[in-house]
């Protein structure tokens, strides 16, 4: 009977440090009894019909079929007209928001404290629609899409996430007064989606001015709602304040609770397979999927057990200014989990 | 004789706090007895034949023969259809690239010590370009256009500046993963420069990491040359790092010349006429326009004059924490300009 409650996740290692950190992650809810069973697929894309890059059958299959999946980092590919893993995941599945939670570490010391905001950035379109085309010689144009469609989506998102998660405003980021059609679409269906959710406060910012006032005092920040490139850009700089993508969480959300959730960290290919990676941005990517899955509890212990390692200090990876190995990190968690039962 | 060395340059005090800060800058040019003649223009936009929108033509003839301009902060216009002044100035003058330098302050405390930066912004084209279109219902293009000679010439100009001001590295920022044909050409260009400034290291990096390095370590940047848009970010990210845009300069610069420098924190409508503004930023790129008119005995002197007042701390504006007013912080730098000569 118990068995039924266990429910499959894809599980994307990934290359470099991503089969190690996996493996800690792993570990970690194997300790925790998290009810998850784990279906290994490999990403590599493959050419098919038409010399199209695709993710290979299997591993669709497997996210078509389990809906949720976890990912470590993909090297880039570097075969000419090969397209950005990442980008053919979000394309493949759809997975239309991006959300990262940065959230300052207590004792992780970086220039700011008390950082606890949400980006939340549109992952389909944009500047990302990748049409562009030589007008003359010497003149190449850049395609910048904005639908109405997508924009409303992932402005209802926000709003919904706000206020499932306790969240008191959203910020609408944008350049609206350059890019008055494309950016002021985005904004309109932003202002629509506040209209229908009043409990949750809505101020709108120009691009620049966030970039100015988050250096500056990232605690004024809540949730960040904005279009694909600036999210890019926004997420990666969030991240930074809190001690960078070693530590920081991502999850790509899609239609009918399809998500992946990453590491958006690189393969560190220089100590890969050395048991010196961290696990901590996959291990809270982990914890944000548990979270999806409604399964709140173990998500609580398994992220308290992971702060509390940190702020301890006694155990922590070299890139969080320890001597521990990653296997030493990933026990130290365990330890903490398995008090806690 | 000595008449002959004074220079005049147009002086566009602005609106809101404008005209205080530019009262300031006179009194301390004054004082450190710049050769400098002021010639006072209101550019307050007007429509020409066919509606559209242009500088006066007095001010346009001033800055044309002048060819250097001063320019304290502009109110938006609200009226529709019309243009942000700061772009029809940028437009008017062909001033394509847009300058800041952001070095900390001493004794004026933000997160980060040390920054020594400057961010070159290409200024005339990119997602600045103002075309968009309905394609059909609900769905919005922006063109970001990119030229091979836009984009040579702030590269040719990045390593120059660099060159001129004893830099040692330029670093070109870009997502030419995703904009391949766009900032793919803006990339080369910058590769080719830096062929022909072998004296200049050059480095590429991804718009996205630049940010995430930028506020976990800016002191590993130098030189930062970029597209529009990235500069627009990125410039005010930086002057966010060293205190805000009351105290960054930044410099317009076109052909043969032509520059305006100004400040670009906003008119402060609240504080305007109170004797509260802080003219630090005006006068550090009035400092800025010194050097570029090759005074670069006054502009040493004046910008001594203001770090030596701002790090003595006991005459300071309230936004730099302290009590004192415009005239008062304005007397004290003129008075250590004096006890100089
Ligand atoms: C790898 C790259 C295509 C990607 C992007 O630009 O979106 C990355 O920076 C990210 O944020 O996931
Ligand atoms: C006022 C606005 C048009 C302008 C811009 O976006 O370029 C401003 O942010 C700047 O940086 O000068």
């Amino acid at each position: 009977l118990q068995l039924s409650l266990i429910q499959t996740v894809t599980l994307i290692p990934g290359d470099g440090i991503g089969p190690e950190i996996s493996t800690a992650v792993m570990k970690i809810f194997e300790a925790a009894e998290a009810p998850i069973q784990w279906e290994e697929r490999n990403v590599t894309a493959i050419q098919g019909p038409g010399g199209k890059w695709m993710i290979p059958p299997d591993a669709k299959e497997s996210m078509d079929r389990n809906k949720i999946g976890l990912k470590g980092p993909l090297k880039t590919p570097i075969a000419a007209g090969h397209p950005s893993m990442n980008l053919l995941l979000r394309k493949t599945f759809d997975l239309y928001a991006n959300v990262r939670p940065c959230v300052s570490i207590e004792g992780y010391k970086t220039p700011y404290s008390d950082v606890n905001l949400v980006t939340i950035r549109e992952n389909t379109e944009g500047e990302y629609s990748g049409i562009e085309h030589v007008i003359v010689d010497g003149v190449v144009q850049s395609i910048k899409l904005i639908t109405e469609q997508a924009s409303q989506r992932i402005a209802d998102y926000a709003f919904e996430y706000a206020r499932n998660n306790q969240r008191a405003s959203v910020t609408a980021v944008h350049k609206a007064n350059i890019m008055r059609m494309s950016d002021g679409l985005f904004l309109r269906k932003c202002r629509e989606a506040a209209e229908k959710h009043k409990d949750v406060k809505f101020t709108e910012m120009y691009l620049d001015t966030v970039c100015l006032n988050m250096v500056q005092d990232p605690t004024q920040f809540d949730v960040l709602v904005m279009p694909n490139l600036y999210g890019d850009i926004l997420s990666d700089l969030c991240a930074g304040l809190i001690g960078g993508l070693g530590v920081t969480p991502s999850g790509n959300i899609g239609a009918n609770g399809v998500a992946i959730f990453e590491s958006v960290h690189g393969t560190a290919p220089d100590i890969a397979g050395k048991d010196m990676a961290n696990p901590t941005a996959l291990l809270l990517s982990a914890v944000m999927m548990l979270r999806h899955m409604g399964l709140h509890g173990h998500a609580k212990k398994i992220e308290a057990a992971c702060f509390d390692t940190i702020r301890d200090e006694k155990v922590r990876t070299k890139d969080l200014g320890g001597n521990s190995k990653c296997s030493e990190f990933t026990e130290a968690i365990c330890q903490r989990v398995r008090d806690m039962q």
